[in-house]
């Protein structure tokens, strides 16, 4: 059996029960590593877990994915993923190559929270989101903007948009690869103040009033753990926000933002004056 | 503190290791069960996590909070939540009275599984899904059809629908009622089969081609446990499937649904040959 088992969000405790008492029996246990990370390291999980853990960086997974399912068939492998198991679609894509193995591997997933239902906690019903988009990292030559035509979609119907930001990890540095030589870049991960220029910067080119400076939005950072922390402001006065460690995600607020829904985030702005004024100006009317 | 803690989607396991601590620690412990419940009863959960638990109904969430809240400001007090904690607005709404209260009572939430995310168990990518719906039942007099239009907004984008079914638990029986008595109805959870016949009722007179007979779903039942059950077919295929035991959930699939998305969600067809032969007319072009 392969069992794909969510990890939640912070830290080696937001396991849940039923699945550390299979991550401690299991033959073997594989740590996704490349589309999140946690809050701690794979040491932290080692010592909690009582086992030792291999890191599935993306090639494993796509690549070398006969390794993690070898034996599987009939011995019991853990498949640990931060956040839900479905958050990507990589997940889902090692399920069906377990349906198609010869002989098949049955799975079984244990489903855990995830940042698109965490962000619940910036007071924005669940409800009133349309499809979350990603950001990736701009740079000088490729700075992808389709995300611009999603998130035009549900402002055309006044629904919030989660942005989620890019993380890096075990990037090879490409001088050295030219040396023939493989080195790892340092992991990088997006900031919701770098979120929130590149999204400016492509307004600034597109000019469809989708996400100027003016538009509210929320800033979250570490949600589900201790440290948590939510920034709730222009898209112009989140570009100087500092929501310190990743990891970080952005909400695009929608205009059908509801008077209870702003009554939340309110106290996460910036500015709560000009959170209001803006709130009354260009949202009010149309929740 | 008032720990808002999500219980997942199964069983009483099903909680988070960080969860289970607070829990067993807790001056006192609450079960919202109104919104959803969990696949087992509250005497499994007091057994397992070796506390009494009191229920919480509509009416003290809503209207008696003070007693939830009592002392919270100094006494650690736990409020159980079945799935994520913001799956629903009535946390939100605990957690803005917590801020309020004089003096304020901290909170904090802990994130765990929601059907918003372990519906990725189809096969259908979580970034292509529109706002979620929720389906009341109908009655002879009161068929809400609002769902009909939110609906529409998700099938002109091409999107993905998740429709929470309606859950009716301590309703009093009006007859009763009538006669000066409280009697509560059995709890009533609204299926698969059921849900697809009143989309299907409603298209039949709004007939805007947005969830006729022939568009393509997938009904779960169950998810994140071990009996969780998927049949995908035609909306009125599934108004013949029975996927036993509560909860129910349902998927419209958006036409711009996937090849990969087509190819993991057929495994659950009631008609294979059919399924791929209305993706290929219908959904493969825009995909």
């Amino acid at each position: 059996m392969l069992y794909i088992i969510g990890l939640g969000l912070a830290d080696e405790r937001d396991i849940s029960v039923k699945g550390l008492e299979i991550v401690r029996k299991a033959e073997r246990v594989y740590l996704e590593a490349y589309t999140a990370v946690l809050l701690v390291e794979k040491d932290a999980l080692e010592a909690y877990y009582g086992r030792s853990i291999i890191i599935a960086d993306r090639e494993k997974v796509e690549s070398q994915s006969d390794e993690i399912l070898a034996e599987a068939h009939e011995k019991d492998v853990a498949f640990l993923v931060v956040g839900d198991p479905f958050s990507a679609t990589t997940h889902t894509d090692l399920a069906l190559r377990c349906r198609q193995h010869e002989p098949p591997i049955p799975t079984r997933t244990l489903p855990n929270a995830s940042i698109l239902t965490a962000v619940g906690a910036t007071g924005l019903s669940l409800y009133n989101f349309g499809q979350t988009v990603s950001m990736v990292f701009f740079t000088e030559s490729w700075k992808p903007d389709s995300f611009y035509d999603r998130i035009a979609e549900n402002v055309s119907l006044g629904l919030h948009t989660l942005v989620l930001l890019d993380i890096k990890v075990k990037e090879p540095n490409l001088q050295a690869l030219a040396r023939g030589k493989i080195v790892y870049e340092p992991p990088r991960f997006m900031s919701v103040a770098q979120c929130a220029s590149q999204m400016i910067e492509i307004e600034e080119t597109r000019k469809s009033d989708v996400c100027g400076k003016e538009k509210l939005a929320i800033g979250v950072a570490r949600l589900g753990s201790e440290g948590e922390q939510i920034v709730a402001g222009t898209l112009e006065e989140l570009t100087e926000a500092d929501l310190g460690k990743p990891l970080h995600s952005l909400v695009l607020c929608g205009n059908k933002m509801h008077e209870m829904e702003c009554e939340y985030a309110r106290e996460f702005a910036v500015d709560k004056e000009k959170f209001d004024r803006i709130w009354k100006q260009n949202y009010a009317a149309r929740s």
